[in-house]
């Protein structure tokens, strides 16, 4: 059973999916892929939780020609032989709730007025995320997952999954990810949002496809993208090393790489992503808190099963190391299972996408011990 | 001689100021700010250097009723007794060239079509804006300058003013600042560029004084401020604090006071800054570069008597500590004589702005020592 992109869709008018927010969705649909086959008793399946403009598309399939569907946004890790071996375990990959590749979000149709839903899109939490993918693991019949997998914002998912659903989940591993967002995280996606929402195209959410606020959402995307990156990895990749040309243009078109190489990325992201969709998610990111001072969700793993591998990255300085280590005191302190590691890499936030050895022996090792540990 | 402020008026259509850039600017006007007495033999006289959006207002005089001049932008710093000592020291503090507090910049009349310069403004570097500040000193009868001091891009004038005219300066305290921009603060700066030109009353920067690209200037000055703080001194001061409500708005306007925040630091900064003299001071920022491996301008100073006081902060990750060190190694290497300080403070970037009493004992002891060494 190996799958491109399929659908599942859930709730209706009589039964909708409630929100965090006292709202009520339907329908709701998920867009998903799988790879490898689920075994006949069904514990072999892997949930994989993607970042914030990520998609169901984890990794290529055996059959994909890469002709209209290229290679998977963890291409690396996911596959045959691979850190996550789809030759034994049964990958899932989801798309989001609110997204824009394939599961209900902000650019579809409201059914109540018949209408695209641009800002009458109710907020999600990451925690409604996590409500929508339970019902498509339900729907595939599988009652415990052998591992929740995520970086960043998919971490995020990945622990909510911990915190929701303890005793469906058999080991978890968050990377480069937080218990909550800090102020600084919330700053940036603030100032992103608000690119977009100045974007007089944006109309208040309700832009059509023919007219999206291309602009505002190029520079969120500029602003995600330094974040992403480290003052180290941009040195490395780029320095002051001027673009096609000599000498300073003395004027105001990109005279250094690094101006040409976020603008690219900009317009690249346009083509790709729903602005909407970014002030949902970034939200959604902004509002997770499992160590809230009234309500710390993160204790409901008091004597938790679930084995951990909380792993960060020395140049991360979006979710930096001090972070994950706050959450392996929380695991700790709740007499939780938790290994940890904070890998040396030079790139940044996105250095948990990159092709590194070490993280993948690392996540092999750790879920081929998951299986010989008893329940 | 106390003055408020005033403006000096050099170059014509026969004598111009030649840029950089191989153009020439006429006519070219600065607005600066003096405190304290130039003695008889002219030789203590400080010149302090603003920071991009700064302005000549460095520090109230004693007979302002802070009415219509609040207190200047270091005023910790600067006064009678103070750090600079205004009862020592003549204390000059100049406007750049194309900034918008009272010198020649882009919101200017182009004398040669009668209209505002907008993007006919030529660009700028910093050795350009240290060319102008040349001439008022000359203007000012003053030689020799006792000491030169400012940080961020004030600190870059700092070292183009010992580049540019090494017999000039009898000492330089740089703070907070770097020999060249990073690829990381390009990025930071393109972004809030992109911010401003995507703005349509931006027009191309022929906007006029009652329809300026505010929303789009708003947006890099959030950028900005981000870059000015640190991720503790953001944790300490807003933390995930809500912002005038008890729960989530589950909707886009701020939850979080550092939401609020940073939406009232860019309205505010509209009110009183230029969006044509962002984009040309970080356009001077981005090309400045005294290391050039091709002339590296910094070898200049070799054998130079200039005193200098290096200073950084331990949170600054705009201007980190290492790039302060890369400049004390090129000073080293140049045989300067050089001392260094990393204040420890956990305020980012802005923390060369603060009260702060070891910055405070170390720049005024600086000062001293160099009336006492012999030249």
């Amino acid at each position: 059973m190996t799958c491109c992109k399929q659908t599942f869709t859930f709730a209706d008018r009589d039964h909708p999916l409630l929100l965090d927010s006292g709202q009520n969705l339907w329908p709701v649909t998920l867009a998903y892929e799988t790879w490898g086959e689920l075994n006949s008793d069904k514990t072999n399946a892997i949930l994989v939780l993607h970042a914030f403009s990520g998609d169901s598309h984890v990794a290529s399939h055996p059959e994909d020609d890469f002709s209209d569907n290229g290679p998977g946004w963890w291409e690396a890790m996911v596959g045959s032989g691979k850190g996550i071996d789809t030759d034994k375990y049964f990958v899932i990959c989801s798309n989001i709730l609110g997204s824009c590749c394939g599961s209900t979000g902000p650019g579809d149709e409201n059914p109540i007025t018949g209408k695209r839903y641009g800002l009458d899109f109710p907020l999600v939490t990451i925690a409604d995320m996590v409500r929508a993918q339970r019902a498509l693991i339900d729907f595939l019949g599988i009652d415990v997952l052998y591992g929740v997998v995520g970086g960043s914002v998919g971490g995020m998912q990945v622990l909510q999954w911990c915190v929701s659903y303890p005793d469906m989940v058999r080991s978890a591993i968050p990377l480069a990810t937080t218990m909550r967002h800090s102020a600084l995280c919330i700053a940036f996606n603030e100032v992103a949002r608000q690119s977009i929402m100045i974007d007089p195209k944006w109309q208040q959410g309700g832009y059509s496809d023919e007219e999206p606020p291309e602009l505002g959402l190029a520079v969120a995307r500029m602003i995600g993208h330094i974040t992403y990156l480290s003052d180290q990895a941009m040195h490395r990749k780029f320095g002051r090393k001027l673009q096609g040309r000599d000498a300073f243009s003395f004027g105001f078109e990109s005279d250094f790489q690094v101006e040409s190489y976020l603008n690219y990325q900009g317009a690249k992201f346009v083509r790709r992503f729903d602005a909407n969709s970014l002030l949902y998610i970034t939200k959604a990111a902004d509002y997770f808190d499992l160590d809230k001072e009234e309500n710390p969700e993160i204790n409901r793993l008091n004597s938790s099963t679930t084995k951990f591998l909380v792993i960060s990255f020395t140049s991360d300085w979006l979710y930096p190391t001090y972070q994950s280590r706050e959450l392996v005191q929380a695991l700790k302190r709740n007499g939780c299972d938790v290994c940890f590691c904070e890998i040396q890499a030079d790139c940044g936030h996105d250095a948990f996408l990159l092709p590194d050895e070490h993280l993948t022996s690392m996540i092999s090792g750790f879920l081929e011990g998951v299986e010989n540990s008893c329940r």
